[in-house]
């Protein structure tokens, strides 16, 4: 029965995980300080952040951390429990999550089951499903924050798996430690630990965690990624390579913040909406360097035509302007681009 | 005997490379004129641009393919030969590798005999020495450009290296394809194509390539990513993994390349020497979003102190101005920062 009342004794993976959230709470109370300034806050509200918990030792930990954290910081922790209803036995799973979180002090604790429609992949329908169920959790609660146990490793993960898709800092941004989203701040305050401490925190905290059997299917190509690919990786280039991971995803997230907001900020002055579409001026394109100039392509046929370019695309149309000869233009799926004068107009095909 | 005179049969594999190599001309026609505009280029030069030939099957598929396309573009081809005298019989390899490219048609071709000091580790001594070879015969040609055989999988290989540094950008922004040097320019045709593409194209042109037994021996991380890590992230993430580093090198690139002008633009405004080192404005720093920051601290320090900062240590500076609750300052390895009024000061330790 976990803590047994008991005070857990203060080891090294106790204190590691403790200060990692500790340092997190400050985003909270900011979170909670707009949302009263906007009045987005209710009265009544319950609590101020939620702890996601899936019954894990990563989550348990941090639900550990957070329970003991969080009043010492003026702040009112509960938990939301997602059971995802995929395998069988999910619903005792997530009634023994939600025991452990109340015997840990935190409250008001929510569990609440999905159905998951499949869309987009069983991992991507289960991530979705997962953060609307969270979001109403923050809703219901009126709490304006929700703490997510990912820890390094996952974040060595992430990048990983997005090697494999090319598309640069985009591939590998990995996760933010902290995002605003509409229905609340999401806060990884373990991205900066290694998973094998939340593992010794519940072994020194009495906690005993669920152990996930998704988590060893080598079906799922983030396992074999966790089992495979990052031990080897450790043994061939050196053994802080997560770290070198996580580390290369933040930086890569700043740059890739940086110049995404740049390119939007000039986006206002070279694009003009024509009859047919929308037109960007190529003169004030090929005075952008290339990480801006790309930028502005994607993001304007995204948020114009709802579609993504692949990296031989946005080149393809990029050619029309830094290799203009008077080529015919550039077919997309779906959009025709074509250089009239010193426009680049993009229409539906 | 290579090609017997006889023209090799027009297959994929050399339509392929001499595709590759005609399109990089360009940049040597380029290279040409600005040499000349500049009046850097000597009158009695013998060639446009040499070849850097090892006698592998890259450099000299690469040898091949620039013999048949550079005088089609009206530039004179030739080729160096850098014999690093590290393997018993170096000499003879160097010979043989200079006689096949006369018997394509290189003129003229230089053999050059390095002597490596080992700085650095050996991998980056044999670089160095290397590239100072090939400036001298540049210097002695009179050519402006040299082709380098790096493929597409050198490239892969280069952003897997990098994995393990964690730096961002910096460690994964792989080799560049055109990089202007005050020796010369350097070009990279063949980063994207396939390695198996130079060794069809050897093949099917009657070469016969030198194969290094370097390159098969596991004491090299080099050669441990080649024939381990990226096989095995081909079968874990998908075949198109060596594209997908590709690509996503020379995204990257684009990104620090921008951000690093950035930088160096904005330091003028907000950087003065002060009597004991250099002081950068915290206010101005502050109004800079994080990539611009990092980087111009990182810059800073380098260009002043000649010292690479890590990501902790960079962050750790930033905290006197993000995090500023007048704490005493940074101690760096022979650097100390500290926070004066609104300047960040530098100096020697």
């Amino acid at each position: 029965m976990q803590t047994d009342g008991r005070r857990p004794r203060l080891t090294p993976a106790i204190a590691d995980v403790r200060r990692a959230v500790r340092e997190s709470l400050p985003d909270v109370t900011r979170a909670a300080d707009a949302a009263t300034a906007r009045r987005s806050r209710r009265a009544d509200a319950r609590a101020d952040l939620l702890v996601a918990l899936s019954g894990g030792p990563d989550s348990l930990a941090l639900a550990a951390a957070a329970a003991f954290e969080a009043p010492r910081a003026g702040l009112r922790a509960g938990a939301v429990i997602v059971d995802h209803a995929l395998q069988p036995g999910s619903a005792d799973v997530a009634e023994r999550a939600a025991r452990q979180a109340e015997e840990l002090g935190l409250a008001p604790v929510i569990v609440t089951r999905v159905t998951i429609d499949g869309r987009g992949g069983p991992e991507a329908a289960a991530r979705a499903a997962r953060y609307a169920a969270i979001d109403e959790a923050l809703a219901a609660t009126g709490a304006v924050a929700v703490l997510l146990g990912h820890t390094l490793d996952d974040q060595a993960e992430t990048v990983l798996l997005g090697l494999g898709r090319g598309a640069g800092a985009v591939s590998l941004r990995g996760m933010a430690a902290v995002a605003e989203q509409p229905g609340g701040t999401r806060i990884r305050p373990l991205l900066g630990t290694r998973r094998e401490q939340t593992h010794d925190f519940c072994r020194d905290a009495g906690l005993e965690p669920w152990h996930d059997p998704h988590n060893d299917s080598a079906a799922f190509t983030r396992v074999r990624v966790r089992q495979g690919v990052l031990p080897m990786l450790e043994r061939e280039l050196g053994p802080r390579v997560a770290e070198a991971l996580a580390r290369t995803a933040e930086q890569l997230r700043e740059d890739d913040d940086t110049l995404h907001a740049m390119a939007i900020e000039t986006i206002e002055d070279l694009v003009e909406h024509a009859e047919a579409g929308i037109a960007i001026s190529a003169p004030a394109l090929e005075a952008n360097p290339p990480a801006l100039r790309n930028r502005i392509i994607r993001y304007v046929v995204e948020s114009e035509f709802g579609m993504s370019l692949s990296r031989a695309q946005t080149l393809a149309v990029v050619a029309l302007v830094t290799d203009w000869h008077g080529q015919k233009g550039v077919d997309l799926p779906g959009i025709r681009v074509v250089r009239r004068g010193a426009l680049l107009e993009f229409a539906r095909a």
